[in-house]
């Protein structure tokens, strides 16, 4: 029952990813790490908010009537694996835990399923399927630094209400080299490094800026911006025609920050910003992603200390059954 | 005033419908029941809550923009009966009360107000129109046994999020018969009985299923299905278009579980579905079906313990507004 | 920091505007009151909450991608002036206060900036723009009575749920004099002084009412009324061209009852009505009234006890961002 | 069932008091005013709260173990009187309107059973007893004009964290007349009217004063203070034993402040004052009381919004279940 | 790290205990079972609220001073085996699918370690402790049916403000065998067919009764009842006293609803009463009991959608640790 | 008046002591830094609800009948700082903010006033008394390095439900040098630098351990362990004695984390720990402590996010009225 047993992400099987070298497609994994914040904190408890959001999916409820499958069916090796140590303390440190256990998570040995066509690296050797609950966005940072060894340069297509690509002049106080590393900045850390392809692409921004040369900026490190209010000029279709023609079949990483949803539909975040989309609209958004070359996808900065009767962890975790339905589909 | 006074749904007159004979032509009546729900208990202060959220409405203030008509101001007698005294310990039990109350209520008197066009039995015979306050949706298994003694099979419109004509093979650990009927099988149970009219028509449903069998069955047991997406796809008056086609002028039963809307305007609810409509959407979907032939209506899944601020109930009681608008009409 | 320090709206600096003579350009100013509502009290600690709200607004966060600027760059002198001291227990008391306030502010010295054209008066001098911080919607009564001594006759653009131009005869139980004015009714209160324009505008109106003459009353007393509806009839354009066409270059004051949005985007108020327009619509109806003759703004109804993880203050703080940029522009 | 029904006090039945002329020993009223509070407000709503905690007692569970008798069993005619209309604008018409309302309810006829005896005035006649849900403190000072006219100066057992006798020195802005009577004020302004007689007694009392003068003055007034500590000094006996030398067979009134409880026990009121009492010791101390000659009775100060899970409710429900059986025993 | 990784009650390994047949000393399982409550639902989500709760405590983290020892540090084996599958719709089916499951856990094999002296059945064989986490009170009749077998009638040990010896005369509407049947009756269940040793004792209990027979009957079903006064008369000794003196060396279930304490410190449960104890009296209470014949024991009524900021949670997972202590010890 | 104004603590005027020379006796100041906890972070909005909590504190309300006197009349300067700007991003860039900025304040000149007995350094000069608003409880760490300048080995007087002498052998995942000082090591770090007095006290302890070890380790580094059983055991005025004669006149810092209360009266905390002291029994403790020798003193750990109706904000802002009461007495 929905309400029953030992909480996993949609009941599924849990196993030590890390520790054991079981075969899965698809890793469902939790970065509970939240120091690198410049509002409210509570991300680490993301995880397990979205776990406790994803209850009423099942193997016996997973069938969806947009995509016509369930991706609990068995077909297809989904585990939960639990979360990754990382430490609260040290955000140098937590960088390089989080990456390794990336690194770890990539090299488990995959299932080779036929219908399944899991992300292969420039080595073309099949690895397993990445989703990330996180945590706030700065996980991103050793993802994209672990995924960056198996596929070179990585498009990005980030749902957010941010760009995160700011330069660390923002930080006040904040002089020292770990903490220009931020949820707000990890993009632009990851640019100096060259791991973002030029042709990413971020949708839903509504947050204020410094100025316009943030925006300069976002452009020169390689993001097209799409913004809350693009939706309503161009339309869900035309929002949808840039972005597919922008990323084309790249190896995709899929970044979706639940701020891009208005606060009304996820309170339970650090930095909300009003004037955002409807979880409807981003699930439509996310349904005509459909045949894209995605890598990975992650859910971040879901707060559970501020949502209310769950909603933002059950629109979470929804939206994690769209990705696994776009991933296999 | 608003805030004050012992409280009953829009300040209105209440009678104990059950033991007196009173004489009325719309009956609010509260079905405190939650014992047949897959998730989060707590609808049996529904009626509770709503009473609570129809504080703001009131003979003095009632008139609306669309009906330009106030349902409050006397013309028709509307009465709360208050709550159906219903076991929460044995669902056979409860079945049976909450059925037996409805006869009892659609017996008593009416008024035969010239303004009024009640609804007829087949034996043509006037009976009081009775909106129900849930309780859980497993309510309208009862109450469509009682109407069918008056109508024959019912037409149903059904606003929700979940079909609820799912067959019981997706109850775990539920093998006896009473736990057959449930929140999600009611209408199947119904069907097996030969209740439901098979023009019947579902609004707003986006759940996950079993299987593509769940729509299937769906299907045959007499149901049109308009996803929540449809409403984007079709807009408005397509929407109403297939309903209105669909149903003519048969007999029609209005069953409106509060989860059809999204989770951020009924958070107070047991099995929420994000990607829903917004209470915009629903008040206009409601608006458009003037003139149907309403024999009956209720809103359910109402569960105050997870609402904020009133907002689940109060857009609840806002409407049991439009029903009682639409139906005197 | 966002997180840091004492809380004033956007971090800007305080002064005591009051007592003190500085000379500012734009004057953010709390009105604590809240002893003039129908239902739910409480938004005497709406500037509180706005404040509060605005906390990720600042000096360095300010620059939109709409309005290509920043209002808080420094150019513009923009103070926080604290709160106005109310008495909560004499309504009458309390108006008085409330007008020689604004009387004051209005009276301040301006810095005359080239970039900026400040209000000016029949006299043709130019004072101070001022933002109010509600309190409840009461407080625009004296604020208008203080405008109309610079102006004449204001021309208001009023967002609202509710047209709170009601004659005293809907107040239960309130037959003194004083009790006549309340968060209803004090448009009728100031229409009946002379002291509002006949070209005034309500936007998102969707509240219940008495009777048809409560409308008929209030187009007398010089509103056109744009309902919640109409944005899905009308469409955005549609709407905006309504409202330009009628007010033109009258000096305009511009009243957001924070109740115009839909209660799942702005839970903590006193009198919410479901079906409301969402903060993303409102944004960008206000981006729409560039160049209108503003003179003055505010945002009341704020009521932070009903809130949930601040979105209601959030919202309405950046709606105040949207007065500043409407106004700067 | 408890969770069932239209709610009144204890499902007692209601009656409109204050329109009819029925009989009755006992009536529970609500006075739904909150526009005399210095901080908070939101206690116009503490009788629908009030009640919403009593839903557990009922007829059929209302025997405790200590006072081995159920107050609702029949013997004694207890009713729900529903709410007073007081207007939520103007003070003075307030607390014109809490008077009359309560000469009216003193006027009624009683029951004269047996068992009970009722207080009687001057005159020697008996009338009912009332027990008052507040609203804000005030309420007591329009209670105790109409009990002066019955019994002359009244003792007065008051428990709260607060003195409330109060100069209106202590008020800023409010210079007014009618500004002078406050949550914080009344018993200074009944004091001067000569309504309380000089054995009262303050139990709870830990609030912040002014200075020393509020104590002096405090005396003067009639008032001995036992503070929150003197619990712990003088033992459960020792306040008792004061309290009840000192008041003997004078008629007394008791007043409660649900702020005399700690804000862990009673977190739903306006100025919560830590270090108080729980809720055990309140019951303990109520119950070392029989005996006394009560001639009335309130619980003031439930602000429901600020509560969480019913439990300052139902705390004060439960004490209001004290107060009934301390009458009737 | 506390607030990193799978949920398991103190990040204990989690076995599928009901279908593996390993061995272990103590289990923990959820019976997640509350569709035989009077008042508010909610505790089937109270198993997972208690593991929730106790994420602070791990086996890094586990030594008491008062015990000295940490019950997770690998001499006892501790398993949590998840949570029971039992039907929500069907009271009957759900009480013999708890038996069957405690009749299950009952039969593993134990490990049999030196330290540590397991209960023992009639037949002398030792079989685990069990410590279930409720689920609402009615789940211990069919544990005491299961536990009766292997012992005979058990005496037990009981904290709760209610005494649940009801008869069902108590229960509206409800006139069904099963439906007599609930968390207020179960005692009374479990009396009729001799389940329940007659030195059996309640503690906490502060309810209201329908009248002196209630307690009549409860002697008569064999308790000895300690009121919440009782601990500020006999104090802390005493009621140890009188507990220790009665029970002696009886095979002992210890059964704890959360309601026994104060609704202050356990506002999570559906019928919380004021004027209970506090956590630090109840841990001080369960110290004291070291020694008794333990041969199982829970933890009731935990209903976290009433909970705030996890208080109750936590004080019921802090219980469990006492527990284990007090067992192992 | 208490809900008007920007806010300080208790309505002090806030100057920038950290840029500003101006003089003061009392300087509170916030520290807003939470990135060195172990479960729920959050306390950096600590400064920010102290404050909120502080608003019925004022000149004109501050005379206790405790104390006798208002610390706030004007004799004391008392300042309130605003907060300390701290990098949430690297930890050890925020300690040495942290210090720096105590330095600061530490240096400023005082008022060198009679009645006052302002903290002399070993130089014999005067410096201003902070009160530190945390934060997590780790900002105790650089506090005590800046106090340890001026007066030597620091004899600490702890009010905690944990010991946080914790060595760094408890934090998992952590193995980097600035990972050792977290919230529950940072006195271990301390005492490794010799900052600690050997005759410091603990008050209200009662967390689990890792063993007793930590215990042993904990007296090594120059604690006194007063547990929270031991006031049941030893009385109020055996704690007050112990404390007091371990102390004598050492120079003495006074640190309080909110979690010494139990979870009922302070749920707004990251991790509490059940079975704690009342405010009622905290504020009679530190009333007791009258005529040591302080130097500083802080409130920490205070968690917004998870306080309700601001009744942990409100127990923390009247505490430091105790210390202020305390410190000027
Ligand atoms: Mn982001
Ligand atoms: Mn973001
Ligand atoms: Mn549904
Ligand atoms: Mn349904
Ligand atoms: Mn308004
Ligand atoms: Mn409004
Ligand atoms: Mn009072
Ligand atoms: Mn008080
Ligand atoms: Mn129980
Ligand atoms: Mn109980
Ligand atoms: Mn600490
Ligand atoms: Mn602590």
């Amino acid at each position: 029952m929905a309400f029953s047993g030992i909480t996993t992400f949609a009941h599924l099987p849990t196993i030590p990813c890390l520790a054991s070298k079981d075969s899965f497609d698809i890793a469902i994994v939790g970065y509970p790490f939240d120091t690198a914040v410049s509002y409210r904190p509570g991300a680490r408890f993301g995880p397990h908010g979205i776990r406790d959001g994803s209850r009423r999916l099942r193997p016996s409820n997973g069938w969806s009537m947009h995509w016509k499958f369930n991706p609990y069916d068995g077909r297809t090796t989904i585990v939960d694996c639990g979360d990754v140590p990382i430490t609260p303390y040290d955000n140098k440190l937590a960088l390089e835990e989080m990456e390794i256990a990336y690194d770890t998570l990539l090299s488990r040995p995959t299932e080779s399923k036929p219908h399944l066509s899991l992300p292969r690296g420039l080595d073309d050797k099949a690895h397993p399927f990445v989703v990330t609950l996180g945590g706030d966005h700065t996980i991103v940072y050793p993802i994209l630094r672990s995924l960056y060894k198996k596929h070179g340069p990585i498009t990005v297509l980030h749902f957010d209400s941010h760009i995160d690509t700011w330069t660390p002049y923002k930080i006040p106080s904040s002089t020292s080299q770990i903490s220009e590393i931020t949820h707000g900045t990890f993009f632009w850390k990851a640019a100096t490094e060259g791991l973002i392809a030029n042709n990413s692409v971020h949708a839903g921004i509504r947050s204020k800026f410094g100025g316009p040369f943030d925006l300069e900026h976002d452009e020169k490190v390689g993001f097209d911006l799409i913004s809350a209010d693009d939706l309503d000029t161009m339309g869900m279709e035309g929002v949808l025609g840039r972005i597919r023609e922008r990323i084309g079949q790249s190896p995709l990483y899929l970044s979706l920050d639940i701020d891009v949803l208005d606060p009304a539909f996820a309170p339970g975040t650090g930095t909300p910003e009003p004037g955002g989309w409807t979880t409807r609209e981003i699930k439509r958004l996310l349904q005509g992603l459909h045949g894209l070359n995605f890598i990975g996808a992650d859910v971040v900065e879901v707060a559970p200390a501020y949502d209310h009767a769950d909603i933002t962890s059950i629109a979470a975790a929804d939206i994690i059954h769209e990705f696994l339905s776009l991933f296999i589909h």
